[in-house]
């Protein structure tokens, strides 16, 4: 009874992911921000439609645990804008593995070591399956940008060379992927939505 | 390329999710109406949280796939409140379809094929894979709705009844979360938030 209490606190933790609002826009709704709950189940779809481009082994069913707990940190820590300053991104880490202990610690001991394991693995994104996870967390909102005239690159005067750096771990994992996110990087230079 | 441009075009189609309301209030978003694509990620972490609990053999990637997919379809046809009348709940399971076949079949065949399949598997409610997913779809807005004062229950008011046929997959495949639920149900009864 002890566990199921632990783990109904936690589900009902996670309802306040869908209160973290992203640069990213949702077009089909008014342009309204994108939240991280929708954004974890859209990128969770992303890498089980993408994962034939994996040029390495990537167990899928890993891939899909780690995105669909990647962004629960940001109940405490909030969202960091992708393009942020890097003094902004290194303070947001240490912030987030506070996060991790105490929403995950919120589990039975097993489910917690579980998923702070999993946690880490895509944070450090050194392991196949955790740069596979990386690659579509960056790829999707480049597909959303390009849908939406530019969304949060133009809003927010983001460079060519940051998206690019941003999508390299595309280079060697799924290179078609690179190629393509390559072309619509230059489309969106053309487009006045990326400057140089 | 041609394969890459059909998933790009089912990736954007499936931001469309986004916009579609269910009944379900998040609390913790100043109560707006949940949306049913954030709801398809809440319910992936708590099939992945509850998996312990079933009582036959259940493979959570599978289950996890199912509940990532199962409401695609509401792009097309919208939300159905789960309380609805039984006509209601008949027509919608046909136009569910035509939009299943619309929709996944954006996609490249063998995807088509993995998708519609999953999905009607989860439709019929017979495997232990689907049981427990439709099982999941149940408990979780009776999690919330006990968090939230009734929530659409008392809104729509709902009977103890209905909610309780619901959630009967538990019964066998999950004995304790059933007691857990039927406890709940006890409990909103006395508070008046489902009627007898």
């Amino acid at each position: 009874m002890k566990e199921l209490k632990q783990q109904l606190n936690f589900i009902m933790e996670l309802d306040r992911l869908k209160a973290v609002y992203r640069k990213t826009m949702v077009q089909s709704d008014d342009n309204r921000q994108e939240n991280s709950a929708e954004h974890s189940w859209h990128i969770s779809m992303v890498a089980t439609v993408f994962h034939q481009y994996a040029q390495e082994p990537v167990n899928i069913n890993r891939v899909v645990s780690m995105l669909l707990i990647h962004d629960i940190v940001e109940i405490d820590v909030g969202d960091t804008f992708a393009f942020a300053a890097q003094q902004d991104l290194d303070a947001q880490e240490e912030k987030e593995l506070r996060a991790a202990n105490r929403l995950f610690g919120l589990l039975p001991e097993t489910q917690f070591q579980l998923f702070q394991t999993l946690w880490l693995e895509f944070e450090q994104a050194e392991s196949a399956d955790a740069r596979f996870a990386k690659a579509m967390d960056c790829i999707l909102p480049l597909i959303q940008n390009m849908a939406n005239q530019g969304g949060s690159w133009a809003k927010h005067e983001v460079k060519k060379h940051q998206v690019l750096k941003r999508n390299q771990y595309l280079q060697d994992l799924a290179p078609k992927l690179w190629s393509y996110a390559c072309s619509e990087i230059d489309l969106a230079v053309e487009k006045g939505w990326l400057s140089h």
